[in-house]
């Protein structure tokens, strides 16, 4: 079993319109909603690469018990959220079907009080102890956390450092995905990987080249760094060594959601054992087949099989020139 | 006690962004909730001004249930929804704060099966005879109904023309805010005030000059017509004269439901038999008052005040020069 935690859920409705007109009035053509926020997108890519999974994080509200209604009819996908008394978020993509490209709006998460910090906390230690109270696995501990996402108001700026450190105490092996002072406070609590982009790894660490910043990511405490280049692929840096991959051609459709995806191959690779090489390959082909899909967060099964052959891994042994 | 008639509500979203970015990525700094939908709209306005008001149509699924739950909180307003099974519409209206102005995005309504439109139809024949069941009221029939908005799929095209018929049977006025098809056939059964835009009083005449097009909407079946000219204001088209009216100074803001503060400005000037020239003076000074406030659909009470004495109402006797 794989936990993911979402402290930062959201309902993401997905509107498709003929074009966008700024200032203009649109008629939406199509609504997909789905359960959203980071850790629940690699839950349910995980899902498809048939991983058991277990979330957790809150939701709340009218628009939570929506997300947790279409949550429960995701298969393989285990419901651990904590309830809140604030609504969870929902965000807004437009899709512009005359341009490609989306508009994205993220409104802010509902404020999490002290007793309901608490609350996750003592289902997350659950959870790092039998795996989830629905029977339905085998009650061991997880094989993997990743920590997801943003960190809505009222929730401790140094959480991930935290949870983390849990994690290692209970021997699971953590993958921590998140930006700013979040991931900066969490890179101290040495977790086994982190996935920023670069503007994320510029932002910590001052340096916008993608190779000087993984490194001064590990300096930081980071174990391993999954620097993801938009598409051109990922750069991975690790203890064993260094390795660059790219989509085998250019890919062009709707980049939300690729990154999750990439989070979701990395874990899998991490929980089957897979080489770095390997798994830095199975990141790509299914973060560029996520690109290509129609709805946001789903990726092109047949595709991520065509380009799992063709990705091309290159290890490199040297910083490129800065 | 005022009936309103709203088939197509919806959960209105109101988004502030520091600046509308086309294909970019925005955090939301605001978000308004609100029960929409034209009739509702028209009744929070009523309901301000101080006239009981009772709203019909349909509402369902969690948006329906979050979009009566705000309407429970609103004083004045009674809810006689009729629950579907399918989900309410979102709509989200994105205020730009750099450069005003605001760009729209309308989910389309829910299914309505023929069960639920007969539920509906047993439920405005009640509101004829005695006015809603919770007894707050004074039991009569209403003093008038505002049939409002767009038809959701499955309610057949000519239901504003049944409806009309059945309030005027139980000796109820009808004011008629519709537009296109619905529109065209709800003519026929002679609404007593009929409120188009410029643009929807073309598309059914056929003519783009107001004054021409509010004459041919007349012998088509309306006993009169209140066309708003936008930031002119209004033409009124009565069998007992005809007035133009406008606010005293061109005022900039957000126009979203600017018309239904008008359809509750003439609503409340039916029901209070004033003359003519002050109903069509209250509908302009609500809808410029509602230009003006921060929250679409509501309207800023004190420059209400103001410009009730400002507005100039000129009565006309002749066609203006096609």
């Amino acid at each position: 079993m794989i936990l993911t935690v979402t402290l930062n859920t959201a309902l993401d409705l997905t509107y498709r319109v003929p074009r966008l007109d700024v200032h203009g009035s649109h008629q939406v053509r199509e609504v997909v909603q789905r359960p959203g926020g980071k850790g629940l997108n690699v839950a349910r890519v995980l899902a498809a690469l048939g991983h058991r999974t277990v979330v957790t994080g809150f939701a709340g509200g009218l628009t939570g018990s929506e997300l947790r209604e279409l949550l429960a009819r995701e298969r393989n996908i285990e419901d651990e959220l904590v309830t809140t008394a604030g609504s969870t978020r929902r965000t807004v993509g437009v899709v512009d079907e005359s341009g490609g490209g989306s508009t994205q709006f993220n409104e802010p998460g509902p404020h999490i009080s002290p007793e309901e910090w608490s609350a996750f906390q003592e289902v997350y230690a659950r959870l790092l102890e039998n795996g989830g109270s629905s029977g339905s696995g085998d009650g061991g501990a997880p094989e993997a956390v990743a920590l997801c996402g943003s960190l809505p108001p009222g929730v401790p700026v140094g959480a991930y450092a935290q949870l983390t450190k849990e994690a290692h105490a209970a021997g699971v092996p953590v993958v921590l995905d998140t930006s700013g002072e979040p991931l900066r406070r969490g890179l101290a609590a040495r977790p086994d990987l982190v996935k920023p982009n670069a503007e994320e790894l510029a932002g910590i660490t001052g340096t916008a080249e993608p190779l000087h910043a993984a490194r001064a990511a590990q300096r930081r405490g980071a174990r391993s760094v999954a620097a993801s280049l938009g598409p051109e692929g990922m750069l991975l840096v690790t203890p064993d060594g260094m390795w660059q991959a790219g989509p085998p051609r250019s890919l062009t459709g709707n980049p939300t959601g690729a990154g999750d995806s990439a989070v979701a191959g990395l874990l899998a690779g991490l929980v089957e054992g897979v080489p770095w090489p390997e798994m830095l390959a199975r990141a790509v082909a299914l973060s560029a087949a996520t690109v290509r899909a129609p709805t946001a967060g789903e990726f092109d099964e047949g595709l991520h099989a065509d380009l799992l052959s063709q990705v091309t891994v290159e290890e490199s042994s040297e910083p490129a020139p800065g």
